[in-house]
């Protein structure tokens, strides 16, 4: 234990310091801990049902807690009798993946009962899948993974995708030949927490016969909270439904929960199914390896429940609250400033901001802050306006950090104009 | 804490109780859980170097560590200089996929050179990969998220892929216009813990230009006693290579270890690399998030480390040889009784075994051994041979688990034998 603070904690990352503002928050807790340490003491791989029944019974009825607490439409829920419910994947690019996956295996199964004499490789040589220029780089990243071919369609002047721009970017394909197939709509950007306006688009896919997958990875925890529901009005349009609880709901790392109307393209998609993991309750169950890309999988499940039970959903709404009024607070702290500028409306925990003026002055401003090592920071950069981001990312911010974080952003800025001055 | 007893342990599958002997082992050891503590502490996501400097350096420097110590060819080593090293995937599934793709895209590149007027799909179409009939399932499921043809090729009287028979298949693809571009080499395969011929296998595929992934997930863990890497002979040909800490070295799930000796082609493979996520020391120390399907990790190093220190190699080693000496013990005991018989070489702590006679009789033996809830064990079949595995599993088995075992087995046969009498 000396060695762990001799060798590693001087080269840690401080996520969870309160004054940690790079990325996106990484959710941690004293209950997700014990959970963890529970899952680690039992230690069962819940590849099937058999393998552990507990290990997925306990998924598959948290993922229903959860998709309550969020609002989302009964037809994503396990509850509702249907084919539909949710897994926990390890990660929002692993649920992009996997939803792509299951939508290619739809595209080609349908396309060869339109053409039964299309090879596979034809028909995959076809596929076109979409998202915003915004969305992340895990999207695109799922496209090179699933050797198909992605269009990165323009943003509003708010970074949001529209309706129109998907369908006219449909028809252009479908008039050349080819065959649209998977649209990822984001709420909540990463360069900007821009929303991808899901009422236009969800209808587009819909009558286009496209399967919609939402990546919410970050501002999906903001759903608990009733006012942002707005946000996601269109959902009932989507296939797929992912968000990260180990990012804003107090759930450690992995914990991406993933909702699908009908599993049945995934599961089938990779299903191969061996003697060896076989057993007699198939079916009554779902065997989970089949929704994910690992075959094995720890108990997460018990990090959800500790989480939603010791904390209740008022209390994470609390915590979703604070954190979005501390970014309003260092919102009106820079808009206060006439130096500086806000980049994108800020409807979440995010703060996006520059210094009026030319990119490297911003550039060596972000130099300046991280070199100081009193806050940190990651930049972004939207169609050639770099930008400074503040996530409140600790659970141990308040508003004392974000007063002191500006005045450290403000005196830094002062210094840097005056050396400019000489 | 009440509930987890309540709800949550009667729905467990107890993977560590010393009679547990299905599947493969799963690791577990106090090191490695407080290890997975502090890394839930820390609670740091590692996609990028600056991200946690310690997070990716001390995996860099773990996986070195475990190389030496199963006596990994230098070149696959970060210590070589070279480009080669070392990291923790999730699981072996995910290993072979990511080789896969790495193999996909060097073939593309390639092929590209001498073609450029072929399409990336027409290639694709042409990619050929192949693996024994006793590949895991994972592998077959690889070429299926991967998209590329995979073979399943015959295995010899021992379950072991040849090099003829690899030869072979390779020239009638060859001379077919195909591009064979992939092999998975098992090393103790899931059925019977076969072991694939390297010695023959590896310069086949080093001649033909051919990607080789070695599929050691199980038995790798072996290699760190000497005494068995005669079983990995013909390592020295391969691109890739990875077995899974959190099977059989005290290790908890998630910690699978891959090496590389090259990973550029992996690596450009999947590269998007946003504003957000670049940094200053691109290029000095692997950003993993290019590694690897997800983007982000937690930090596994810890647990290679904690269990390397507190262990050290010889008790690790010990470890190994109990377990396999408990499986001979088994052996043994299946061989004085002449109702049954041996269906593969024991080699690691994995027992095939089945009653002589029919495959039902055996089926109704498994049901009756599972059935009765004292031992657990899943079944295989190799070309129409239906039997029995025991894999030593749990830390805590000893000889008199094996013996108990064994008398619980051996009664439930005769009660069998005679109710099929009457």
């Amino acid at each position: 234990m000396a060695d762990i603070e001799r060798v590693i904690m001087p080269g840690v990352t401080h996520w969870h310091s309160p004054r940690f503002y790079a990325y996106f928050p990484t959710a941690n807790s004293y209950p997700a801990i014990v959970a963890d340490m529970l899952s680690d003491a039992i230690a069962c791989i819940g590849f099937s049902w058999i393998a552990s029944p507990a290990c997925t019974e306990l998924e598959v009825v948290m993922l229903d807690w959860l998709g309550k607490m969020l609002g989302l439409p009964e037809e994503f829920l396990a509850c509702s009798g249907g084919k539909a419910g949710g897994v926990i994947q390890g990660t929002a690019s692993e649920a992009t993946l996997v939803a792509l996956l299951g939508a290619k295996a739809r595209a080609i199964r349908q396309a060869k009962e339109e053409h039964p004499d299309w090879t596979d490789y034809e028909i995959i040589s076809k596929l076109i899948a979409y998202a915003s220029q915004q969305a992340h780089s895990s999207v695109e990243r799922a496209g090179l993974l699933g050797g198909v071919t992605f269009r990165n369609l323009p943003t509003d002047e708010k970074f949001r995708l529209r309706g129109d721009t998907l369908q006219e970017a449909i028809q252009k394909d479908r008039d050349a030949g080819l065959i649209p197939f998977y649209v990822v709509a984001t709420l909540g950007t990463t360069s900007s927490c821009a929303f991808d306006v899901l009422t236009e688009i969800g209808p587009v896919c819909n009558k286009e016969n496209v399967w919609l997958h939402i990546d919410a990875a970050y501002a999906g925890s903001a759903f608990i909270c009733p006012e942002y529901r707005y946000l996601m009005e269109g959902i009932e349009c989507a296939d797929s439904f992912n968000f990260n609880p180990h990012k804003w709901l107090l759930v450690t790392f992995d914990c991406s929960a993933m909702w699908l109307k009908d599993p049945s393209d995934v599961i089938n998609a990779f299903n191969v199914d061996p003697l060896y993991l076989k057993h007699d309750q198939q079916g009554s169950a779902p065997d989970y390896r089949h929704w994910q890309i690992p075959l094995g999988r720890r108990f997460r499940a018990l990090k959800l429940w500790f989480v939603m039970r010791l904390y209740g959903k008022n209390h994470l709404q609390a915590h979703i609250r604070k954190q979005i009024e501390l970014a309003h607070e260092f919102e009106a702290l820079v808009l206060s400033d006439d130096r500086f500028e806000i980049v994108a409306e800020v409807l979440m925990g995010l703060v996006c901001f520059r210094l009026k003026g030319p990119n490297d002055l911003n550039e060596a401003l972000l130099k300046r802050i991280n070199g100081n090592g009193k806050i940190h920071l990651v930049p972004s950069k939207i169609k050639d306006t770099y930008f400074l981001r503040l996530a409140v990312c600790s659970r141990f911010t308040e508003s004392a950090d974000i007063v002191s974080s500006w005045q450290e952003i403000k005196q830094l800025t002062t210094l840097l104009m005056e050396e400019k001055k000489h």
